[in-house]
Formats: C-alpha cells, sequence, structure tokens
C-alpha cells in the first residue's frame, strides 16, 4: 500500500485527501489549521504537526497549496521533500505560473525523484465528488506512477504532455480564456446599454446564440445586478491573469486581449472593488463610458 | 390578404419568401439573380423586374438586401418606398451598422410610414425552417402589426426595443462577441503551442470547462488545421467588427476588447487571407510569435 503525504487540507483539499483515503491510500496529512487535520484523522488518516513530518517516509506527496511560494517554502525551505522516499513523487496540484512549476520540477528531479505537474478544475464539488479534471504533465513513467492516485481524486484525468509547466500552462490557458470571456461580456453589455438595448432580452438572445459563452450565462445575469453575490472575486483575476501574462512573457508569447483584459480587472480593483464578484469587471466599463448611475458604494 | 413586397432572394432571401407564401401572405419578389425570381413564381409568388416594381401596392416591404447601401439605393435612389402603401412597413433584415438604420428609420417614418429594424440570425439552415432568431426594434404599434409577418420566417421574434436601431446593435453585440471568442482562442492556442501543450488534448479540455464558448467549440478543431473548409471568411469579420467599432464611435462607447480583435482580423487579411475560414486568424499569432510553420500558400 502507498503511503501519501497530502500538504494543504482546505476546502478543496480536505475532501481530495478523504478520496485518497477511500480509494485505500494511506495518508499522513498537514495543514496550519489543526481542527482540518482532526478532520482527516476522524476519517482514518494520520495527523502531521508540520510539513516535514507529513512527508516522512511517504512513497507520493501531494502539495494542494496556496500558491508556487507556499510550494517551494514546503519542499526545500522545510525540506519535505527530505524526507520523501528516493524514487518518490511530488504531485503539485495547486495553480502555478508555468515557468515556476518547471523550476521546481528540475530541483525536485535533481534529487531523484519524479514530479507531476497537476492543477485541478472542478472546485469544491468536483474534490468531495472525486469528479475533478487534472491537467498532469510528467514524463511518462512518472505519470503512470501517479495515476492511481490522481484517479483517486478525479475522473478526468489528463496527461497533456511530457514537460513539468505544461499542466499549468492547461490551467494558465483556461484563465485567459476565462478571464477575456468575462471582460468581452461586460464590453458587449456597455455598447447595448448605451443605445437601451434591455440587457435582459439581449442576455436571452445571446444565450442561445454562437455569441454564447459558459461565462456569459453564468456572469452575464450577474452583471445585471448592482452588487451581486461573489461566488470569484475580481481580484482572483487580477492574479490569474496577471499569471497567464507572466507565463505570456517567459515563453515570449504576445497576448494582446489577455492584456487588454487584464487592464479592466486592474482598474476595477485600483477604484476599490477588487473584493467584489468578478461580473463587477462591467463597472470599469460604466464609469469609463459613462453609461449608467454607478452601483452605490462606488 | 397582406401583400409583401421582397427585395433579395439569395440563399436565405429565397427561402424566407418561401415561408411567407405558406403562410397566406401575397408576396411580390425582386432579386437581380431573374432565376431567384423564377423560383419564387413556380412557388406562387409574383416576380417583379424591378425593385419598384416590387413595392408597387404593398403593405410591407421586407428588404433581405446585402448591405445599408443597397437598402437605402432600394428605398431612396430607385424609389420603392413610394410605391408602398401609405402607412405600410418597411422591415430590414439584412445586417447594417445602427446609426445608418437609425437614420434611414428616420426618412422612412417622415414619410409616414412605420419602420422595423429586424436583423436575423439563425443562417440558411434557420431561414429554410422558420426558425430564425428575429431581433426586432421598433415603435410597439408597427411591431405589432409586423409581428405576424415576422413569425412567419422566425420561431423566436424578440421585441428588443422601441428605437429603430437597437435591433441592428443586438446584431452588432453577437458580432462582436463572435469576434472576439474567434481572436481569443487563437491566442489561447497560442500560448499552448509554444509550451508543448497538445492542441487536441487541450480544446477537449477546455470545451468542457468554464473556458468553453460557442466559437471555442465551433472553430477551435479547424484552428488545428491548416487550410480547413471555409464557412465563413476572415474578410466577414473584418467587416463584422468594423460594424462594430463604426457603432462604438457613433455611440461613444470605448470597446477595446473589439478594436483589438479586429487587429488580428485586419491583419490576417492584410497578408492576404482574407478568404480563408475565420478560424485562421491563428495564422496571425504564428506568424507574430513564430509558433509554427506556417500552412502552404503563407
Amino acid at each position: 500500500m502507498t503511503t501519501i503525504g497530502f500538504i494543504g487540507l482546505g476546502s478543496m483539499g480536505l475532501p481530495m485527501a478523504f478520496n485518497l483515503l477511500k480509494a485505500g491510500f494511506g495518508v499522513r496529512g498537514f495543514d496550519l489549521r489543526t481542527d482540518a487535520v482532526g478532520l482527516l484523522e476522524d476519517a482514518g488518516g494520520t495527523g502531521a504537526g508540520t510539513a516535514v513530518d507529513a512527508a516522512r517516509g511517504t512513497d507520493a506527496l501531494v502539495l494542494m497549496v496556496v500558491n508556487a511560494a507556499q510550494a517551494e517554502t514546503v519542499l526545500f525551505t522545510d525540506g519535505a521533500l527530505d524526507q520523501l522516499a528516493p524514487g518518490g513523487i511530488v504531485a503539485l496540484m495547486a495553480t502555478c505560473p508555468p515557468g515556476v512549476v518547471t523550476d521546481l520540477a528540475a530541483r525536485v528531479e535533481a534529487t531523484g525523484r519524479g514530479f507531476v505537474d497537476c492543477p485541478v478544475s472542478g472546485g469544491v464539488v468536483g474534490a468531495v465528488g472525486a469528479t475533478l479534471t487534472i491537467m498532469a504533465a510528467a514524463r511518462r513513467s512518472v505519470f503512470e506512477a501517479a495515476k492511481p492516485i490522481l484517479e483517486a481524486m478525479g475522473d478526468k484525468v489528463y496527461h497533456v504532455g511530457e514537460e513539468p509547466g505544461q499542466g499549468a500552462t492547461v490551467k494558465t490557458v483556461n484563465q485567459l480564456l476565462c478571464g477575456v470571456h468575462i471582460a468581452v461580456v461586460a464590453e458587449a453589455f456597455a455598447l447595448a446599454v448605451r443605445k437601451g438595448v434591455d440587457l435582459g432580452i439581449l442576455l436571452e438572445i445571446m444565450s442561445g446564440s454562437s455569441a454564447s459563452s459558459w461565462m456569459l450565462k453564468d456572469r452575464g445575469p450577474r452583471m445585471l445586478m448592482a452588487d451581486p453575490e461573489i461566488t470569484s472575486a475580481v481580484d482572483i483575476f487580477v492574479k490569474d491573469l496577471g499569471i497567464v501574462l507572466e507565463a505570456g512573457r517567459d515563453a515570449k508569447v504576445a497576448l494582446p486581449l489577455a492584456a487588454v483584459a487584464h487592464q479592466l480587472f486592474l482598474a476595477t480593483s485600483g477604484r476599490g472593488d477588487g473584493a467584489a464578484d468578478d461580473s463587477q469587471v462591467i463597472r470599469t466599463y460604466h464609469v469609463m463610458n459613462g453609461t449608467r448611475d454607478l452601483p452605490s458604494g462606488n
């Protein structure tokens, strides 16, 4: 039986660790939140007091941390990597810039261990139901070795390439499309508002036409509200489109639409709306064009 | 029984005229292509030798012409409008810039006749099956009078506003979203290609994620081909994003994403690829970034 060290028992990490237990893996888990560690123990896992302790004697180390900086701290500064079995595998599942992932992978591989760059999509629902989409980049042999672990957490496990950083690239591309799709809905609405078109009817028509997108249907209705429920904040796209442009800079690829969309999210955050729902990037179009009275608070 | 003059019996106009006949309207039709006029006669309509002749004594004049300039010529230069019954209705169904539509409407209304700005979407399939989406802007009384005519040609007839130009705006907004959605797929692929990600796998993942759009699923596969079948040409979006930006200029609304997307289609056309499938806007990313050997012919 393979024993897995699991770092990061948050709203997604904890149910993912539960699914590893259900699949028959041993799990040694660590999180700064001790209540999460307790819940893992209740489910049959082993709680650890530090990341280094969680990694001790394990065959694979899963990182579901907040960002690349935390992954580096856990692996190298804290030294969890040294505790992982020789020939063991590190699976980095957090969303990180591709270039940073490539560097981390090289440093891990230099110790003789394997590295899987495998960010996820599907949110908490996918984490709980073991229905995550997992975009894995790794040498084939490493991917094959890690596959049973990944398949315990997701039902759509893709091997997107042999080079670590390519998984992060797929996730980055996903965020590029999402960010531009949200901003362009706001732009389309700005033109329609000026011409006095009813946005409810417009949204209904666009949702059923070739102009449709997942984001149009999801964020469009919230753009019609002055202060909608926050399902994902403006500042998430300030960060994620920042990662997109960092990836483009590292790879020297011009990304003009993503660059423009980023400016719109930046301005929205800069005016103090960074914590608002990301649909509220439309406020920047309204401010810029004077298209309607601003929602209260602006 | 209402008699309708129908100008423009093209691949969409002719089946639309057939559907008016099926619904019990009398139809007097004109097109420069005399074979199309003959087909209308075979179906029970009345062929006309000129636009003026088609309009003579009718209660409504449907214009399914190529562009706004043709509409103006037919109505005012040729003088078809004078033949339309006093109190009759002009229905402009071609895709035209909103500002031009507003002007045409004012000139028609000045003669005491009604004007419906009612562009369509749904293509030839929708025209044949009477399942077009029709985006109609008109004074409510005019819309109500025209509704039976419109419902003979489409099954989703929306009254999007009281001001002529608002229908054209909805169609313009539709094209804004479509054009940016196509270009951003190309941009996303450009980043992925540079990082060596397999675009087939990427497309499969994105099609099932929050990054999805109608255009991603439709144009994405054709972006992976060097010289795909042409379903809609690059030059259509050179024109349509031009109409989008003209609408923004007229209304004084900043449309930064549409402006960038237009540049990409313009460059693609300028290099000589204007007649290629619109998915081939990706060639501009490849040329610009040097991301892969260009398809033959470039």
